[in-house]
């Protein structure tokens, strides 16, 4: 019953280009973040001729960008729900650039917001107001290999695919890897402490980089680089920044901890009968695939529509309430097959497994990968989507896409769920045809509250940033808040780092 | 070449109880810290009566220890390098009492040490004036254990070869194993992000501690537990006191997530001839062994031969510089064996690997690790040990014990190098008869500077602890120590919580 898949895609379009497309969309379409979510400018001050001079003597006039056209892009966020007003966009080059500008920005009380790929979800990589923008996509140079540890070490602007291309190249794997690889960039990955597919196998941004660069408010550079997976000296203060979504400091070079690379590489897609049979699955999957399981992917009956149908994608099962994207990474792809054959056997023995196709061939499987892939591109294709990335305990994982579904029942949308279920990780969908107050109050604070009750997260792994400061305490007590803001009062005491992000307004 | 080991072991002493053996040494013996270091106590309060009663009244009489003598052990750290003068010896139950505590010494201004299960090995675990110890022992409860996601939240004061126990009855693996696993303590472990065996495999604790709970010096409870992998709600507080050695925090609870059980685990204990040989194998089961790889250990020859002689054992092989012990934890043990296989047959043609014994039965492989984990305990057996434990290039590994043998050929001491190669972490020992100023001037601060010539790391995975403050500077940028400071300040702004310890005295 499972064979090696045969389906042609009629149009296969990269994750890549529809990213950037989104980009060149209709800017005025989207409404002012000011104007959308009623919010007050702290009292910074604002940029004049002169500190446009500063800029240009510092890091070069061609680095230094004002006109409002070329910044509009930088001001946008890829979901296309805030949309900042900054009139200077900065390119510096390196750290001593940037410690140069947070100096001047400190001493003259501007505000600054900086920026990787911007591909951020929760609206933190684009300004509010008009924070200056610090673009960090000049520092992106890979400063070594080495193969004996597999650390790679590089700057803070690298786009990510390339490092996973480069990690290709000396035998090594990236151990981060998600949709907008062609895109974000590594210190963006780092600041937002990124999830993605691979979680399940290579653990968190906090396990894999070893060592962190950034520069605080103040303009110094704080030098936290470390070749090591053991080194207990004193406070491990890089966890500060990884996650802290720019706003305690400025990422500025990484080093990576990339595992051999699997010279075998199998992918299951799969169709199950309900919500039981996947987590039976992945239970199973566990089991049998243990060692070599390197993703673990829940995709509904809608979300699989969307994208299939979004970009005419022929996949090769269809017609099942659920899906289920399997992959193993291992060094004997015999080994690997046979592991894989049981495993599915007994799905299928079990009738947890309905159907499904099976293949070890590269292009095959990043065919498989794009339906999933092309899920939340198709869901903002045509519209606006209101997401929602949650942790949620494993036995009520899907219940809230139902519970939601009943809810918008009388609303033009589409209500669907996928994502990591190996990491408990359900991006929870609410797609329409444009942002609209009714539905966005109709979701919100309710999705966060029935999260809460869950004892989930209201952000598994796209952070806070600006739209979800209010839904902070849905998932941290007032001690641990008290904590935060009292770290962000030691780094930054005159909040000049990415403002109004991460910690609710006071 | 390659066969199940057929030894047999003569006397095979648990490492638990040579543990439990070097507390009831002669105490006398230990030289006070405040002595044979020579520094000032910091301007706390003396205990009272007022303060005994008011501490009865809190936790009960039983739990509030005066006795000198029944508080000596509690006094003296395992490697018998310091030895504190605490009259005092609290055992409180659980966080709210551990809260009171706290609440108390702060209004006070006493000093308290917590301790876990005191086997740290640079002194952070014992007062070093009369700090109030605060046992944790009691904190001993198992609250849940999730098969389904593998995560069990448990007490601080839970034992860790408990927890590995309890994991293995419900099919998991605890991702933390170290030699004193009988007596350490998982909030010790955490606090000290403790590294140990596996590592290689499973990451260090900054990914497997999900959430944690935590007290603070001003007494109140910190609660960042979480069950969840994927958890981006605002800084991720939890790392500040994962390896803060108590210093910002006691640590009252954790959650763990623990990977499934391997039903297949095989051991190799094999002989090189040169630290080329060791480099080679190493990235050889990194390509071979890949993702059942899980431990990657080096013992060099006089290593070796102390374990060997101190307690009879029968070692499979001898007679070689340098062995090395690789262990695999797969999820199918054909597989693993014929990866296994080609592994040691390549090695074996190649001429790194000259001889070695290979066995996937349970009893065999637990003799098998008694010669790398008695190592450390052979060498105090009879004396003192000076113990370095670093990260090290691994280009320039095992030069550093070369240069120190050369470096003390004119005392009566063993010199020698054992430890984690997979994870860049040596255990570069000088083992003599008793401690001894000379010695000790001849090896410090030659062995830190050594270190940081080559940019590696003067505590790998035991901490900074008392012993090591003065080198920290070795590993960390003032920059970085002065954030640290700051951090300290604010958590503790009457510097009440472990005294002396992690930084540098000013």
């Amino acid at each position: 019953m499972f064979s090696s898949i045969r389906v042609k895609y009629s149009l296969i379009l990269s994750s890549a280009k529809l990213v950037k497309r989104n980009y060149k969309g209709n800017h005025n379409a989207v409404e002012l973040t000011k104007d959308r979510y009623k919010i007050k400018r702290n009292n910074y001050s604002v940029i004049n001729d002169k500190d446009i001079s500063f800029f240009e003597n510092q890091i070069g006039k061609s680095y230094v960008v004002t006109n409002s056209d070329d910044i509009e892009g930088n001001n946008i966020d890829f979901l296309r729900s805030c949309r900042g007003n900054s009139q200077l966009l900065l390119k510096p080059k390196n750290e001593i650039e940037i410690s140069q500008i947070l100096k001047y920005c400190y001493s003259r009380n501007l505000a600054v917001c900086p920026q990787g790929g911007n591909t951020g979800l929760v609206g933190g990589s684009v300004p509010v107001f008009d924070e200056i923008i610090i673009s960090l996509q000049r520092l992106n140079e890979i400063y070594s290999v080495d193969e004996i540890t597999g650390i790679i070490t590089c700057g803070s602007g690298c786009i990510l695919e390339n490092l996973e291309n480069e990690a290709k190249n000396h035998g090594l794997r990236f151990p981060l890897d998600l949709g907008a690889k062609s895109t974000c960039q590594i210190g963006g990955n780092a600041s937002t402490n990124a999830g993605g597919l691979r979680v399940i196998r290579y653990g968190s941004l906090h396990g894999s980089i070893l060592g962190i660069e950034t520069v605080l408010a103040s303009g110094n550079i704080l030098d936290l680089m470390s070749n090591f997976k053991k080194d207990n000296t004193g406070y491990h203060l890089k966890h500060l920044f990884i996650g802290c979504e720019g706003t305690l400091g400025i990422i500025t070079k990484v080093a990576v901890l990339c595992p051999a690379i699997s010279s075998s590489i199998n992918v299951a897609f799969i169709a199950l009968p309900s919500f039981e049979a996947v987590l039976k699955t992945f239970v199973k999957a566990k089991k049998y695939l243990g060692e070599i399981l390197s993703a673990c992917e829940l995709i509904d009956e809608i979300s699989f529509k969307r994208s299939v149908e979004t970009f005419n994608l022929n996949p090769p099962i269809s017609g099942y309430p659920f899906y289920m994207l399997i992959e193993t990474s291992g060094s004997n792809n015999k080994h690997d097959e046979e592991k894989f054959n049981i495993f599915l056997n007994n799905g299928m023995e079990n009738g947890e497994i309905l159907d499904g196709t099976f293949t070890g061939e590269p292009g095959k499987i990043s065919e498989i990968w794009k339906i999933r892939e092309l899920v939340p591109v198709s869901l903002i294709e045509d519209g606006y989507c209101f997401k929602y990335d949650i942790s949620l305990p494993l036995r009520d994982f899907y219940k809230i896409v139902l519970v939601m579904r009943e809810r918008m029942k009388n609303f033009d949308v589409d209500v669907c769920g996928y994502g990591h279920i190996g990491d408990s990780n359900l991006h929870l969908n609410v797609a329409c045809k444009g942002f609209s107050q009714d539905i966005y109050r109709k979701i919100e604070p309710f999705v966060f509250e029935y999260t809460s009750k869950l004892k989930g997260s209201v952000s598994a792994e796209h952070g806070i940033g600006f739209l979800k400061t209010k839904y902070l305490p849905f998932s941290k007590s007032d001690e641990a808040i008290n904590l935060m803001r009292n770290i962000k009062t030691m780094l930054d005491p005159k909040n000049i780092l990415n403002p109004y992000k991460v910690l609710p307004q006071e």
